[in-house]
């Protein structure tokens, strides 16, 4: 492929050997990958059509868009129903077990499995997720650009506030922060209904209103049709304002939240604030390789209770059951520190932590930061201040 | 539902009715909706959960998040799997046929045929968007506030440009005064490979950067994991920069792109420009109910081709094959104006028509906006000047 750098070439085997691990492990003969965020992981770029990886062997790419590319392995298609019969005509034995993505529409999974005839397809969604929760040394160097990056941004942040501001107005001005600083301007979200602009902004009451999305946190949003963040609030004294951005600069998206308050806040912030820093202190010692999700979890409500805080844990009366979750490609990747997970914790993966509490008529406080799991706990990478910063 | 207002509650009875004679054109005895776009639709809010809607009667609102609405037809669920169990208690008939949508993911599409034993469940992906293809007359008047909206931020967007800015510091520009006058920072697209951030603005000959993307043009993007719109590129004399956002200000995507220039273009620059108005003058003023997809496609071709700019008509190596498609909830709804497309136009479809060209060493020129197909031809929505302003 021409468009990547020679050092993704060089990384790009390493990816294919994790997936192809995976495939041994699961009996399947070779994957089809067609969504947008695996065919970025398994070609090192966006490409319209498949990667097709065997078990064994290296990948080939039937792409029908754009035009112009050349690899060795690559083929231009008209339409999915072509590659069995490229396959069969390059040598490569038609797979008997054929993993597909079962996160593709209904129609499309329908469409791949009556071309290759006589297949079992097999669901590969989780499987490729789990793949991709542990990074290779490269993708972890990408994360921390993000990181910096978004960082960067957040330090800024405070400097934005002007006196009069709607959350709105305060929003555009972080997110041209943000692009200034070289943003892509959106980042993946898996899950078909999830979606979100740049950020969610929370200002005071706003924060309390619950969510139709799986976030952690709510907002009315500024329309009913994009339910989420801020509202339009005007920001006023003794407010709390939670930034929480997914910061993609690179494809790969880490995600941070930092507290800004407008004047001075009720003490029971304050207080809650500093429980969300113990308990980020506490899991960062214990997410060592090996340690729970579950039990991460169930660390970070107990100290929420054991403060008083357990009742405005992550929600007031619609609250979220997890302190943190995997990041990547998507701003969802797993594992997720919740619940019932018995997962344990790997070197390289890359989690968020964002153990956050709402405090009736003030709003949000708490803190989110992005960690790389290393072998005497976890690796903070996104790097700012993080007690509430009075912007006023 | 408590979070609407009374005009959209007056107006969904009228959805639920389009929806329900495709019902019954159809055989189906039910939909069960999922996904957001729909949802939105037919409850006039995201909701995270499901709308259940019989060929007779009220829908039944099955919902997860957010906790604290209301409704006659309302219920709390867990999971999909209680709604059977509920209809029945409520009195309702199971579906032997029930629609789903197609475009859902593959693992819930099998969940949900599950939960209902014994339905035959039915593709209703494109019945779906076709019954969202004819606007209502509420819906109507929702694109032309966004429209408005986003003609405003048009009419602004020659005042950001300062010199020495790259197409990215003035994309940033524009996305902030996009947002300033209350874009939501975000459009839906359909296709779950389709993705873009607010905008596709392309200068000089990174608009001949052809893209993986089923979008009209192309552009290399920031990074290769978003490979779409501006790449960074400084604007210098005799460069066209083409912007294209999708207007998002309340659910509705209105469709606009304008052409600025840095200093003089090539004439064959201009020439091109006004083929793409005529082009658009005349799909509009042929664009009645009646009119036929195709020919209308076909039409654009041949103006394209009796002008000379046939070869470099929507793209250079890589040519999209359409001159128009639908817009409302996403921005590519149905119909499209493409080749063997024999769908006729009806009154309160809208359609943006975005003939463009690409001239090689200068960028992208040509026009596109929005249209309410009305009985005397297409009422144009997006107003803002179309000649190339010179912005240097």
């Amino acid at each position: 492929m021409n468009l990547i750098s020679s050092q993704l070439k060089a990384e790009l085997p390493l990816r294919w050997q994790k997936i192809q691990q995976m495939l041994t492990l699961e009996n399947a003969d070779a994957c089809l990958i067609s969504t947008n965020v695996n065919i970025f992981y398994a070609a090192g770029q966006i490409l319209g059509g498949f990667v097709y990886i065997p078990r064994e062997g290296d990948p080939w790419f039937f792409i029908r868009r754009p035009i112009g590319l050349t690899d060795r392995h690559l083929v231009y298609i008209r339409k999915v129903e072509q590659i069995p019969a490229i396959l069969k005509e390059k040598g490569v034995v038609l797979p008997k077990t054929l993993m597909l993505e079962d996160e593709i529409p209904y129609g499309e999974w329908v469409r791949y499995e009556a071309a290759f005839t006589g297949a079992r397809c097999v669901a590969g969604t989780t499987l490729l997720r789990e793949v991709r929760s542990v990074k290779t040394d490269y993708e972890v160097l990408q994360m921390k650009d993000s990181a910096r990056l978004q960082s960067e941004a957040y330090k800024q942040f405070p400097s934005l506030y002007r006196q009069g501001m709607t959350d709105h107005d305060y929003t555009v001005e972080m997110e041209r922060c943000m692009r200034q600083l070289g943003s892509l301007g959106m980042f993946r979200v898996f899950g078909s209904t999830m979606e979100a602009a740049q950020a969610s902004v929370l200002a005071g009451s706003n924060a309390e209103a619950a969510s139709p999305y799986d976030f952690a946190l709510g907002g009315n949003g500024m329309h009913p049709s994009l339910p989420i963040g801020h509202n339009g609030v005007k920001l006023e004294e003794g407010m709390a304002v939670m930034v929480d951005f997914g910061g993609n600069f690179n494809g790969y998206v880490s995600d941070m939240t930092r507290v800004f308050s407008i004047g001075k806040l009720t003490q029971r912030a304050y207080d809650a604030h500093q429980v969300s820093l113990e308990i980020q202190q506490v899991l960062a010692e214990n997410g060592k390789p090996g340690a729970v999700c579950e039990d991460l979890y169930i660390t970070s409500l107990q100290l929420a209770e054991k403060y008083g805080f357990a009742d405005c844990y992550m929600g007031l009366s619609q609250q979220a059951k997890f302190v943190g979750h995997g990041v990547g490609l998507v701003v969802n990747e797993l594992p997720v520190l919740c619940g019932k997970n018995r997962v344990e914790l790997q070197p390289n993966m890359i989690i968020a932590l964002e153990p956050k509490f709402i405090i009736s008529g003030v709003g949000a406080v708490g803190t989110e930061n992005t960690y790389v799991v290393r072998d005497n706990g976890m690796e903070k990478i996104t790097i700012a201040p993080e007690e509430i910063i009075d912007i006023s």
